[in-house]
């Protein structure tokens, strides 16, 4: 879509919503937010929808108070954007909404996306969708960054590319942090709030999970198991747990780490990192998962130990 | 000095010396190897040299066959590059060649380095000594930066900005950091080796120091003892231990964090990390070592208990 017509539609529209899908991440919520704030210049009709509690980690951000529930929402709306959503069943209760509009843009990263928008702008070689997001303000809304959208856009690259560690970093990646942090992005408080200030009962749990953690298939599995007990025992938060499987991806000689967490209803949700040859995206599939090729997810309705035997045999054959 | 000058003072010297600092860091290295091979291409007569034992988790990086032990240098060079090194004293065994050479050139970003050098190229608003390598070798001594240059001046860059973490990142960093990615550096492998190749050792220490983590004058001090009895028990390398500390660094509410690892002579190398705003520089310099404001550290000629006393009590005046 040419830029002015773009502008036109975003003018003309009634109302908008810009949405993020379920159990949202540092890019999920950067890209909604830095992209709900530079709309708001262009209209005074802009909601910014999620389904899940804001996760505290993020509650920094600038824009958070600007975030509303599906509850809260329109029953339509004309426009939408939905972001780093790499499948259409992720927006979770805020799918209906799509049927009604009148266009949906989709923007996103994931190689998954089926493309399911009106406009679509997809590219799975960013990094982040907070990084297509920096571009899009830019380039088609013609829209300048402020110091609060930089913000936004910051956490979301620095989030999904573990800190510019990750091989989705590209020269790209690395100019638009610059461009962001020149623009005012407040990457101390960033930095402090995604990485530096973690609940010393959050480090206290990373102790007994690590000592428990189990390594299978001569060392080319590393596996670990979150309990309910455990979690309630700790006192930790859901956000807190994210992390953890990177301890056994890191590991020399893993290949494929595997983290089981018990849901609150006994169900499991399995999250997979591979290293290099085996695709965890498949993996995943196999449990009707998805994601990327080397970080993906399931959820299994059974137990931790039942999840666990099925994993490691389709596992085996994987590997 | 003017780049002319320089490089006729390069060509003229008969023997050139580019010399680390001890206990090399990820930066200390990269530079010395990432100048060195610079310097290469315009005299036949560098020699790379580094007193202790070249870290294995380097080993990966170009150049690597060139490092000597002082033991295998010259009486004496002509020309000296002293790299990253914010006091002469920590140049160990080679200070002895300083006196010797006709030309000292003092390259760092230590806000301690008290310009030693004959000439001085010291900014300690830069990330890392390697990113003004980058630049010394584009701009003053002309020449380009190849895949092999551009990996060991990455690898400094994101060793001493905690993967452009840290509050040294600025717009230059990330800035060099991509054109140093355009020239080549291999990324994906200084990640790997530098962040995703842990030893199953390391990880199963980590739980084991992070269990008996002391948390002190309410939180806002947390210690971590390293014993010879523990690195023993757990078979881990002393490069497997720098890390451990961060984790203390990055609890909530934490403002200094301390580690206490007993040396093999029974005496004790503290590091500070501070938070906010106590000086750990400072603190540092107390027990006779120094560092930056927000790392330090120092050795002290005593067993890991009677130096946690000491400490404490003068962490109590700071804090």
């Amino acid at each position: 879509m040419k830029s002015n017509n773009l502008i036109q539609l975003i003018r003309e529209s009634k109302a908008i919503a810009v949405i993020a899908h379920i159990n949202p991440d540092g890019d999920s919520i950067g890209s909604i937010l830095g992209l709900g704030l530079a709309l708001k210049k262009l209209s005074d009709h802009v909601d910014i929808l999620m389904q899940d509690d804001f996760p505290g980690k993020f509650n920094f951000l600038p824009g958070v108070h600007h975030v509303k529930k599906p509850s809260q929402a329109l029953v339509e709306y004309d426009l939408i954007f939905v972001l780093d959503c790499g499948d259409a069943k992720r927006l979770g209760d805020s799918i209906d909404l799509l049927q009604k509009a009148k266009a949906v843009i989709n923007i996103d990263h994931h190689i998954s996306n089926d493309s399911f928008g009106t406009f679509n702008i997809l590219d799975p070689k960013a990094s982040s969708t907070c990084q297509l997001i920096y571009s899009f303000i830019l380039e088609d809304l013609q829209l300048g960054i402020d110091e609060a959208i930089a913000t936004c856009l910051y956490t979301g690259i620095t989030s999904d590319t573990g800190s510019f560690k990750y091989d989705n970093t590209s020269p790209v990646t690395l100019r638009a942090a610059a461009h962001l942090m020149e623009l005012g992005a407040a990457t101390d408080e960033i930095s402090f709030h995604l990485y530096h200030n973690n609940s010393l009962s959050s480090v206290r749990f990373l102790a007994a999970i690590l000592d428990k953690m189990e390594i299978l298939f001569d060392g080319r599995v590393a596996l670990i198991t979150i309990t309910q007990a455990a979690i309630k025992a700790f006192s930790v938060q859901q956000e807190e747990l994210e992390g953890l499987i990177n301890y056994c991806r890191d590991i020399e000689g893993v290949e494929v780490a595997v983290s089981l967490k018990e849901n609150e209803n006994g169900w499991t949700k399995v999250s997979f990192r591979g290293k290099s040859y085996v695709d965890v995206n498949q993996l995943a599939t196999v449990f009707g998962g998805g994601g990327h090729k080397k970080a993906s997810g399931a959820t299994l309705e059974m137990g931790p130990q039942e999840a666990k035997d099925l994993i490691l045999q389709q596992i085996q054959k994987m590997i």
